[in-house]
């Protein structure tokens, strides 16, 4: 007799289309576990949104933390909303969550997805010249929280943004982010850094990187200015491999990446504490978009791609297979061409959730 | 009997092909020059550079303000080589004067040049959908040059680095741009920037951009995330038009506008003190590339594109049709497909360079 294993799920759907994708991604998961049979989840749904936010003045209960830490992972759909200032509601959720949950690493993998175009014309003929992992360091730097404002209100005001990077923080991204290089065929690793103009912090950066590349001989590196690497990446996807930057760079940069690959619409992220003491939190990179909330046509892709790395992280090795299966489903309706808006299609959020689900099945 | 004015010229042409394309951009300012008959050039040669910093160990003299002080313009061709640490050379020379000499603003215009592509699929039948004209603060923000570093050599370093954002800073920067979108012809204006992660400059920044926005009822303005706007970069380039974007933000955007538009080796940029107490700066926003140096290979034409933006800002509207002029010479010769490597030519530094000359000459 095989027993069943329960992962417990915390689910934030947020705003927007966050909560539609939410609903599709929690579809797919289930149908997943069906067709494995070794395990199945349990949610609780978290109301945590700025429509919340509205009604009663909080996004998450004093006690918020506490409850997330009773679950094996976080799924998170997209937070921010028009009528309230977005300082305001990210860092009243997903920034914290980020933080307080040790999430240190956020990994976001990017790649053309069959049946869909990069927007770069020497893209067209072999997609896979563009097949990268970005390694965002993911709870300090630009992120910090710090900085202030002085002479409020007046014509003299001064505000600072206080960029904070410690050692510890970086060789935990650097030792990461060289074994993430180490896993893939290339082995290869790029870091992105703007030392050039800032003296400190992003010289520290480079430092430790070069340290920590002594540890791994056996992977090729090499250092790319933040402005610059926007260039390589235009023009020479092929030369990359594994990337690893600050939070605000590879916000940045990974933000560039989903685009050049085709949608922001497909790309997942996942926020991991490597010392799995926090259950981690795995998120679509795109936001909430109000422009196209409840029209039922968002694109779940990046939703269920972000599941799929849940699946593969909650697995620990074991429910890799499981993982890709999905990967597969979701690459088969893309082929097949049933693709929503954003990646020249016509389905809507429905119709693809339900086509990956048939896929699963079979 | 007409009198010829002469514009008194710091030439600084730095590192590697810095010195080639400053050497051609020359050859092309006095035949413009020759040509116009109202005007000349005296230059004044620096030898600030990397290699001069490894024989003497400085790149400026102690008195190098004041002698750029004496001249009506600075044109800079790049720094930075391999043997000096970047944060070294470019804090001893290009962000020093930019400082100095009040440049607190940087204008970085991008099209597509004619008989160029691209990289892009969707701006391969129209090049017109790309045409932007990024402002870029160049004084303060991410680039203020504060920070520092605490327990140093120990495993617990800590290093910091402040970005600094000032109402006077940010209202100047603001009204440069609504100035600047208001001249063209599609009266538009984009801001960027990362309000959301960062609560206390870029909030500021926001705040700022909606009180000038009130003095330009007739310039149409939106608001961008800095990710996002990577995004919209690749995907709507006909949407954008005039950029307003912090010094780090717009150091990233408007590399990856080059890089979209064809090649950062045609980028030009002007760092304008508007009060015009001090000399401005004209430089290609390309590098020393040491890959290419020494080659003959360089593309000339962001240097050729700074030349006439210089003399536009010389002339004060008198020589705006000879800035044009250059312009066109510049346009007729990569119509023509005498063009670098990197546009998919094969004619090298000096064949560009003498064609620009013959088209001003005809
Ligand atoms: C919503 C926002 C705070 C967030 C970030 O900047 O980290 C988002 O852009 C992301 O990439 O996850
Ligand atoms: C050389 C470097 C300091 C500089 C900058 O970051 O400003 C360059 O990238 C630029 O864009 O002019």
């Amino acid at each position: 007799m095989s027993s069943t294993q329960t992962f417990k799920i915390a689910a934030i759907p947020g705003d927007g289309i966050g909560t539609e994708i939410t609903q599709a991604a929690i579809q797919v998961l289930d149908k997943l576990a069906e067709v494995d049979g070794s395990f199945k989840f349990e949610y609780t749904n978290f109301d945590w949104s700025s429509k919340a936010y509205k009604e009663r003045g909080w996004y998450m209960p004093p006690d918020g933390m506490a409850q997330l830490q009773k679950h094996d992972a976080i799924y998170f759909g997209a937070v921010g909303w028009p009528d309230v200032p977005d300082h305001i509601s990210l860092w009243s959720l997903i920034l914290p969550i980020r933080k307080d949950m040790n999430q240190y690493v956020n990994v976001r993998p990017t790649r053309i997805l069959p049946g869909t175009r990069s927007p770069l014309s020497s893209c067209q003929s072999d997609p896979s010249t563009l097949d990268w992992i970005i390694i965002r360091e993911n709870s300090e730097g630009e992120y910090a929280g710090q900085g202030g404002t002085t002479h409020e209100n007046s014509p003299h005001t001064i505000a600072t943004e206080l960029a904070i990077f410690s050692r510890v923080g970086i060789e935990r991204i650097m030792r990461f982010a060289f074994e993430t290089a180490k896993a893939r065929p290339r082995k290869k690793l790029t870091m992105v850094t703007k030392s050039n103009a800032q003296r400190h912090g992003m010289v520290l950066w480079d430092k430790v990187f070069y340290e920590v590349a002594e540890e791994y001989p056996d992977v090729e590196h090499d250092k790319m200015l933040v402005d610059a690497m926007t260039v390589r990446m235009v023009n020479n996807p092929e030369s990359l491999d594994t990337i690893v930057a600050t939070n605000l760079h590879a916000d940045i940069l990974s933000d560039l990446a989903a685009a050049l690959s085709g949608s922001i619409g497909i790309a997942p992220s996942s926020n991991l504490d490597p010392t799995r003491k926090h259950p981690s939190m795995f998120e679509p990179i795109h936001g909430s978009a109000p422009d196209i909330a409840g029209k039922g046509v968002a694109n779940p892709v990046g939703a269920f791609w972000s599941a799929a790395e849940m699946v593969r992280w909650l697995g620990q090795g074991k429910l890799d297979g499981t993982a890709d299966k999905l990967m597969q489903a979701i690459e088969n309706v893309t082929k097949a061409g049933v693709k929503t808006r954003d990646l020249a299609g016509n389905s809507n959020t429905k119709e693809v959730t339900e086509a990956v689900c048939r896929e699963i099945g079979i």
